[in-house]
Parts: C-alpha cells; structure tokens; sequence
C-alpha cells in the first residue's frame, strides 16, 4: 500500500476573480497534494449589486464570498449547475415602459444585475444570523471543495489617500472612500486604511491561520483586496504568529489601482503594511513580470525565494489559468520544510 | 419475508397552504402507503412577491411552486434548512430614509416582501430555460420526496364574474381580474375562467395525470387553486382519460372567495366546471362538514363515496393537520379498487 500525501491546511487570502483563481488552482493540485482549502475573503466591496445589498440590507456585501464558493463547487454535473445558479447574474428584463431611464429601470427591475447567490447569501446570513455557518450551509449547497470564510463578521470600510485622483489636479493628494472608489481610481494610492481602523476579526479566520501549513496571498487587486487583510490588527497578529510558512502569487498585469506599481513594488508594500512579515516563496510568470532582478531582490527582502512559472492562460491575456497555476503550486507548497 | 405496499402514483392539484397541506399529509402515510407524489401547481398568481416577479420578469409566478417544494422537502437537518431558506421571506430593512413612504421603500428596500425561493427560482428558470428542469434541480435542493411541476409553462390569468364585488351595487355582476383580486374579492363568484381561454399544459403534468393511479383535488382556494386545473382543456382532458381514481379533499371553512358556499356547493363546483368528472372519494372533517347529508348527497352525484375523518388540526383552527390528513388517506389511498 502507497502512502498518500499529507494533508496540508492552506488558507488563502484575496477576494473576487484573483482569489477564484487562486482557489481553482489550489484544487488543481490534487491528487499530488491533498489539501484542506479554506479561503478568508475581503468584505469590503460596496459596488455594484454587492454594494446595494450591503447599502439597502445592512448585510456582508456577498459577492466575494460568492465567487469562492463557485470556485470551490464540486465538479459533479449538479453542485456545477447549482453553482452556476449561484453565478447568475439577473439581466435587465425586457418588459420596461422606460429602458433608457435608469430610475424607472430600478423602480421596475429591482433584480437587475443582481445574482441569484448574492440574493441566496444575504437571504441565507438574516436567516441564521451567523455568517460562517450560512457560508457553511452554502458550501454544502455547491458540495464545496474547502471553506469560505469572511475576514470579519461586518462589512469593512476601505479609504485611500490618493494622489491625482482628480486628472486635473495630478499633485493632490486627496481622500478616496470605498473599495470600489478606490479600485477604479485614476491615481496614485499612496496609503490605504480602513475605516474604522481595527473591525474585530472573524474567529474561525483565525483559527484557520493559526493551524495552516501555508498562507497564500494574491492574485487580486492588491490594494482592495489582498492588502486588506493585513490592516486588520487581530488577522495581522495572527498571520505573524502562525507557524505557517507563506507565498505571495504575485498579479500578472497591473490593474487600474495599481497602474505604474511594479511587481517588486507589490512585494514592498505586504511589508510596508506588515512589516517584519516572512515570506517563503513568491510566485510570479516569467513573461509577465519583466526584469526578473528585481523582483528577485524584493523577495529576497521578504525572506522569500522566487519562483518563475507559466502560470498565465494561453491566449496571451493577463490572467492565471488554474491548471498551470496548480501545477506550478504543487513543487512550492509540497517541498520538505 | 415481508412485502412492502405497492407504489402508487399520485397526482395532487393545487396551490399554496392547501396544496402544502395535501403534500404534507401525503409523505405522512409512509410507511403505510409507498406514494410517488407529484404535485401540479396553479401558475395563476398575481399577488405580491411572486405577481412582482411575474410583471417584473415575465415569470412563472414562483411563490406556490415553492411552497410545493417545501412541503415535500425531506427532513434532515441540511435539506430542512434549505427548505426554511427558500421560506425566508426579506422583510423591510431597518435602514431607510422615509420608511412611512411606499415608493421610497420600494426604491431603498426592493427585496422586502420576496422570499429567496421566489428569487432562486426565477434565477434558475432563467438559466435554464426550462421551468421543469429547474423544477427537478430545486427539489434536489431540498432533497424532495416528490416532484414538482407547473400546470402550465407561461403564467395563466383569471378572471371571474363576481355579483356585488362593489358593496354598494350588491347586485352588479362585474369581471375581476387576476388571481389575487379574485381570491380577495368580498362579492359571490358566479363564473370564473382562463385568459386567454385555452393556455397550453404542461407536458410532463399530462404525462403525469396519464400514468396516475391516484388524482387529488383540494384542498384549496377553490376558484383560484383548484379549479383552474379543470379549466385548462389539455389538462381537463387528460384528468378525464386517466385510469386513475380521484379525490377530492374539502376544505374546513370557506375562504373569503367562497364565502356563503357549502361543503356541497364545493363539489357541485366540480361537476360545473368539468361535466362528467367522476370522483371515487371525498375526504371532509366532521366537525367542520355540517350537516353531512347534503354533502354525502352532492358525493353521490360525483359518484364519490363521503369518508368523514378528524382531520383538522388540534387548536380548532380551520387549518388540515398533516398526520391526521395521513392517517385519514391511508384507508381511502390504499383501498382495494
């Protein structure tokens, strides 16, 4: 009889696509490595259909959550279905008096744009007024493959100083509040808090970071989405002392926030916002990150070893296709200590 | 080694709590009875959430076919979460501006009065394309011991001639419209109908009323749950043609449609709407039947032999008690024919 591998506990940090990324890619490694997933989401998004209900319900904003759960759903012909359910975004329906005026489309379709998992998740979260056992009830649901879990119990605020974010003013440095603000903004994010400053933690996210093997951040928009999860004080305590080890999955391409950031500058800012942070390995594409130096020297700050891959999908466009990203995550995470 | 009953296919019509009802005192004959349950739903609602839906999404109106579903959800711990998910109804959050004015809400707030059932299966009709595969994917959400299906693919409308619908002309007979103003209408129903007159039925229900070996009616609001199965020519036709035999379950007391008609009037209903229907039992509550003679009389009519049975629930309310409902159809369900 032929061991298995190990069980390793791999906790990742992010939120929307890089995050689902990041977890289908987990989930890509098997059965090289038999990995316990658990993903801990940024709750700070206040845009789109995730922003109204947060806006209107008081409520986690749930699309993050949403989409790693779909990216965790198992592959068998109905939890896909059911998580494509999940997926599904309401378009505006036909039957308007007034399509073109987006009062009345609001007043006439009120789903517009929702999706049928965010509704589900909201629905689901009033009902047990618990969010890690809706997030539970949920990943059943889609026969999830790993757990979702929010950084916190409450939706985040997330403000920026930013400088340029008015073109017409590209020496001031002004305040720029909300994730979505913020995400889209055509300046230079100099710092990025939240507000308030210290949201308690969610517990089992602790937990989780306490007992993993490794912690993954990124891909993901860095300020939003990845950086986040360090400004809370108790998740940062925790990322600190966990014995875990740690690997940064660095974005292939720059996103709007982080127009004119270099990959080494992502690495500076995990230790600008946690400084004394370790990290054991980043992983970056080697077509994508450019001169490789000084990513290289960046890592190396962080304690961390570089490891180049082809990781992005193949037609050219900036984004980790899950199986290469899996495959290219196998050596990394199953090496000895 | 013992045999079990033999299965039986029945087909209960219907919607909302009297459907629920009939559904739920069905599974209470097992172990007596091995029921293959399918429930046909009225798609006829106008009404709040599900007529929102209707107007809003050119829907199915969902609201009975998830009641459907939740009475036939099985009963273990994650299925009947589920279920009591799909219940969950969004009530007006606690955070808008002008909670006094309508309109407002209905801008802040669009989700109050929906439950996520009604939101999941206008979702996944819309997905799929199909309200009877959605139907079939829904009910393995709640892990149904049963199916269940539209009796049409496209809302019906219904309208009926209604004599003192205005109180102050009590003698007027004017046509309401729509389902709800039907049900809550305080005049006397004198003719109720389709429109358009003829809509087509659902495949899989003919199919299902073909191979029955048992078909339910009631109970129910009678007008605007029951009968409009027997309007519906291709439907009315297949009930006519099954081998199957019928039951009718009579209500305990009048809604507010059927004020001022009898037990018997219920039945003569019946024979109205759909000449020559044969029925092979009526089920009624003693206590709530009155003087039983006129309606063993109006049974006889049908053909139907009168079972009277406690079947009402224990507080004297007006409502069907799902064990003793059960009990009371194992004797007529599983007689010898």
């Amino acid at each position: 009889m032929t061991e298995g591998p190990r069980r390793l506990k791999v906790v990742a940090f992010g939120g929307g696509h890089g995050l689902a990324a990041s977890l289908r890619a987990l989930r890509h490694t098997a059965p090289d490595l038999d990995l316990d997933i658990t993903a801990v989401v940024t709750v700070g998004d206040d845009g789109g259909s995730s922003g109204r209900l947060r806006a209107e319900r008081d409520s986690l904003p749930p699309g993050d959550l949403r989409q790693a759960l779909a990216a965790l759903a198992d592959e068998d012909p109905f939890h896909r279905r059911t998580a494509e359910l999940l997926q599904y975004r309401f378009a505006v329906s036909g039957h308007l008096d007034h399509p073109g005026d987006d009062r009345v489309v609001d007043r006439r379709d009120p789903l517009a744009g929702h999706t049928v998992g965010n509704l589900l998740l909201v629905g689901l979260m009033e009902l047990l007024g618990d969010p890690v056992a809706a997030l539970e009830h949920a990943g059943r649901l889609v026969g999830a493959r790993g757990r979702v879990l929010p950084m916190a119990r409450h939706a985040v605020g997330i403000e920026a100083d930013v400088r340029g974010a008015d073109p017409r003013r590209p020496d001031e440095t002004v305040t720029v509040r909300g994730q979505h603000a913020v995400a889209v903004t055509p300046g230079h994010v100099e710092a990025v808090r939240l507000v308030p400053p210290a949201p308690p933690a969610c517990a089992a996210a602790l937990t989780a970071v306490a007992e993993a093997d490794w912690l993954i951040f990124g891909p993901g928009s860095w300020y939003t989405s990845v950086l986040p999860h360090l400004l809370m004080p108790q998740l940062a305590e925790a990322i600190m002392k966990s014995p875990a080890r740690r690997l940064v999955t660095l974005n292939l391409a720059a996103d709007i926030e982080t127009l004119g950031l270099s990959a080494a500058d992502h690495l500076a800012a995990l230790h600008w916002y946690l400084p004394g942070l370790h990290v054991d390995a980043v992983l970056a594409d080697a077509r994508w990150v450019g001169d490789p130096e000084p990513v290289h020297r960046a890592a190396q700050a962080l304690g961390a070893r570089l490891v180049l891959a082809p990781v992005a999908v193949a037609d050219g466009g900036p984004r980790h296709d899950p199986e290469s990203l899996g495959v290219a995550l196998v050596p990394v995470l199953g090496a000895a200590r």
